[in-house]
């Protein structure tokens, strides 16, 4: 293509203070354009890479013989009312919803496609010789973001890969969850992603036992903080992420009573480390209100009070699927003084009846002579002991949030390190889930039906063009890989109104265009070396072919974006070259 | 691919009676599965045609220079608002709507994208130097079709090519206009369609001055009725054809008076020409009352008068566009009878009153002594005299439907003839209809800003798949042509468990695979022979490779699915014919 064509080109007032590097790179250079927050335009750069994106895809899912379809983008409410998630997606505010006004029929815009895929193969899938069955498509969702952000990663509207696979038991299910495991790295691997981690995750909203996310590893653009061992291959999504937390010094036997203390300007841990030197947070309980809402059914919301200890935090995700709640957050001020009957800061397990569960945390177990708030503005009981001094819980549960430095819950030996990642991709194991709901049953060898076992696997292809840059730039621009390039090479005449530049420039153009080779050629007259050379470095083009001083002899130079090396070239070669 | 790995296969229970023959084939041979009325899951093989489809037409645009972006898919409400289309298009149903929870902003769903793009340039083109700027896109479009149906014509969502122009005036729309006339003849050769004619059309909804539409002609499956000059080039939609009438024998002078006449049981111009035998339909002055409401702001209905000579019909499209309404239709006979006095009928345009208008076709203009309704049931007046007995009309409109033998409007020599066509292309001229709401404008070498013109081209990528169907097909299924079918060779060992079938199949499967022919073996053992053969006749695949008695001396037949022919060959010999 003639860069006198491309419209619109590299821009460069668009980008804001606040924005990754990929991000703003991907704007100044003329790949997307917003139209709406959390809605892109690709425009024509943007275009290829993403088509050649989806070609990959492709590609490798039809050699590994996963069927490519595609399904339609509004979603007949029935079958979401079968799955009961209707209430779930239109109620969280995560799905779109549209109504056909001819009929009243209601709709959702498709942000994800679990209902409509495991309604056709309940419609198609007879037997136990049809499995398994994996159907992929590439098509684009819709999530009524709250704050969609950080340019292609938090969309309103984005193109995604799903697969779903469909099986006749646990162990058909895992084969398949293995099988996209392997394309998912091979896919990763082609279009150029050269640090990215499989993590265990959270299932979300999607359900199931078990999933786990492909991260491309960025330490600037990466929304997700995720912790690996350095020891062993664990490796978590913190959302989801467990540890073993350090031990504190244990106390050798139970104090003798429990005693309430005025504890002044003491909210925090914090504060009470400060006014009690010679106890560590590691023995002292908070205590946290926090309301939550029911995850089905008409929104209702209570309370729960969650004990975990002083050097440590709650990981909210946790606790909501502990809660099987919808959401759950810090109580406000005024419903936990009416629970606790105290200012913020001062709750505490000894008497506390106003909330639906006390759930303790696993960090708890067997202290002694703890520190505890005590239902009483500036107050603290202190030489607490658990069963004597309040009901000792019937269960604990991992609710705190895994960190850097604590030690890996695998191999109990390493230490945690925490590093930053885009999710690219997801794989859930469903089991039986949604086939149930929704009757997908086979007919296995006793003649007798049988639930499909299933699976669903993402990648965010969109989003996956912003984080092949995070990971392929340096301060000038893109550093494209070759597999998804724009263009495989540019050629910039330095200038292209001297006659000898025109030739070769032309030249050059049309024997590459000629072979296939997707070559750009930058024929602005109104722009020389300088300025094209800055272009060329922020659109990222693996090769630039420079045509300049030595044209007349037929000398170009050929210029590696990655490695900036540069050699001199006849014309005859440097075609060779592709 | 192998057939046990294609998912779903050809299925037989699906087909409705009243379906044309390349819907049920689609359907049939396992392209294509509703989800939802006017709602297609698009299944392998279908999706295999529907990729190649768009391969050619990006192909084809690039090797034009259009620049292929893409547009999202929720469209913000602001964008039709400057356009004054938000209403027009909510308001007449035609476009889905959604709405963000989370801030109450409105969105259409994309029924076109002349919003957006306009937007686009508005945002991007800065001068004349940019000019012309053409888009591209392929992307899914929805409308809410009060009735869905023909398979993939008529749906409530489907894929559509969908391109813009922006010129600096009109010579260079006229320009961008023409490519688009080429390149659309380019790439409905190169997808296969036989009989392509290119037609005048009304611009519906869009809008602009002057359209063109090209249609696949197709007598069983076609839904539009298009009006062909054998003579010169003329073609319309019958929509917006004219024509010139045949010619009543002329009256030499003027009754002397006009008498009104009991005329009982004549409802319709057949009864009157019944009980006046002397007098033909062309003497008559039929007068419609109808019922429209206005384009833009609060809904608000009122009613015309049509008066159009015995032997016509009224087209109501030109009606519409004549009035700029929203929608006409017959009003109901209880308006009738209060805006007339008199039944339905019976209405005539002396002395009728309370119609906005009454509007004069001009089949009627120089008629004299003719018969027309009394406005009061079961009378007529006959020898009436325009402009003595009634007021004459200012001016005529062209408001009849053309139709088969009357006289083309160009040549005024050929007599019409009428045939049926799938609209798979339209291109609009659209001036500055756009550009000028929406503020896009150019800096001219004046310094100053002049409007953009702008045209819109669209092909609907998903219903052409059904019309190239329509046009390539047998009594045994489809015909697909080499460069949209799903496979282009399908290998039939007639007994796959044969070992020396299972042998050659294999080595002809996998030496075809490798030099990337699309290939499809029936590797099924359940099957045999002519069972393969009529799923392979209903899928289509150009080429048939079937292995069967002679396959140990390694001789195959190749056979070719449009002519049948078959030929033996041996193994090599095979191979090298792709």
């Amino acid at each position: 293509m003639r860069m006198t064509k491309l419209f619109p080109r590299t821009r460069y007032g668009e980008v804001g203070a606040a924005m990754t590097a990929a991000h703003s790179f991907l704007l100044k250079a003329g790949f997307i354009k917003q139209l709406a927050p959390g809605s892109y335009i690709l425009l024509p750069l943007g275009f290829r890479v993403w088509r050649q994106i989806q070609a990959i895809v492709w590609d490798v899912m039809e050699s590994h013989d996963v069927q490519n379809l595609q399904l339609p983008i509004l979603q007949p409410q029935e079958l979401w009312l079968k799955t009961e998630r209707w209430d779930k997606y239109t109620g969280t505010k995560v799905m779109f919803e549209t109504t056909e006004r001819h009929t009243g029929a209601k709709f959702g815009l498709a942000p994800t496609a679990e209902e409509v895929v495991t309604q056709l193969a309940a419609e198609t899938i007879d037997s136990y010789r049809d499995l398994p069955v994996i159907w992929h498509q590439i098509g684009w969702k819709f999530r009524d973001e709250i704050r969609p952000r950080h340019g292609l990663l938090r969309c309103r509207e984005f193109d995604m890969s799903d697969a779903y696979s469909f099986d006749r038991d646990q162990a058909g299910m895992q084969k398949s969850f293995d099988l996209f495991r392997l394309i998912y790295t091979e896919i990763f691997q082609r279009v150029g992603l050269t640090n990215c981690i499989n993590v265990q995750a959270d299932s979300g909203a999607i359900g199931g036992k078990g999933s786990s996310e492909f991260m491309a590893v960025s330490e600037e653009g990466g929304e997700d903080i995720l912790l690996t061992c350095p020891t062993c291959n664990y490796g978590a999504n913190a959302e989801k992420a467990t540890s073993v937390v350090p031990t504190p010094t244990p106390q050798s036997k139970p104090s003798a009573t429990m005693r309430l203390e005025y504890t002044p300007n003491t909210r925090t841990v914090e504060d009470l480390v400060k006014l009690f030197p010679d106890l560590d947070a590691t023995r002292m309980v908070k205590t946290i209100i926090l309301t939550a809402d029911e995850e089905l059914g008409p929104s209702q919301s209570y309370q729960v009070a969650v004990c975990i200890r002083g050097d440590l935090e709650i990981n909210i995700i946790k606790l909501k699927n502990a809660l099987s709640a919808q959401s759950v957050e810090p109580a406000k001020p005024d419903v936990v003084r009416a629970v606790t009957g105290a200012d913020v800061g001062f709750a505490g397990p000894i008497g506390l009846q106003n909330v639906r569960a006390i759930l303790f945390d696993r960090s708890v177990e067997g202290l002694i002579n703890i520190l505890c708030g005590g239902n009483k503005t500036e107050h603290h009981f202190l030489d607490v002991v658990p069963g004597r001094d309040f009901a000792a819980p019937e269960c604990y549960f991992d609710l705190h949030l895994a960190v850097a430095g604590h030690t890996c819950p695998e191999c109990k030996m390493g230490l945690l390190q925490e590093s930053h990642g885009i999710e690219v991709g997801h794989i859930f194991m469903l089991q039986s889930l949604y086939t149930d709901k929704m009757g997908a049953t086979y007919k296995g060898e006793d003649g007798k039906p049988h639930p499909l076992w299933m699976g669903c696997y993402g990648i965010g292809t969109t989003r996956l063009m912003q984080a092949i840059v995070e990971q392929n730039r340096d301060k000038d621009g893109i550093i494209w890989p070759v597999s998804v390039a724009p263009f495989r090479v540019e050629i910039i005449p330095v200038k292209y109104d001297n006659p000898d530049q025109r030739k070769v420039s032309d030249t050059l153009y049309e024997r590459l265009a000629g072979r296939g080779i997707p070559v750009l050629l930058d024929d602005r007259e109104s722009l020389q070396g300088g300025a094209k050379f800055k272009d060329a470095d922020l659109i990222g083009c693996p090769w630039r072919i420079t045509v300049g001083r030595r044209a007349a002899e037929g000398i170009v130079e050929l210029r590696n974006r990655r490695t900036q090396e540069v050699t001199e070239l006849g014309l005859e070669d440097v075609i060779n070259r592709f």
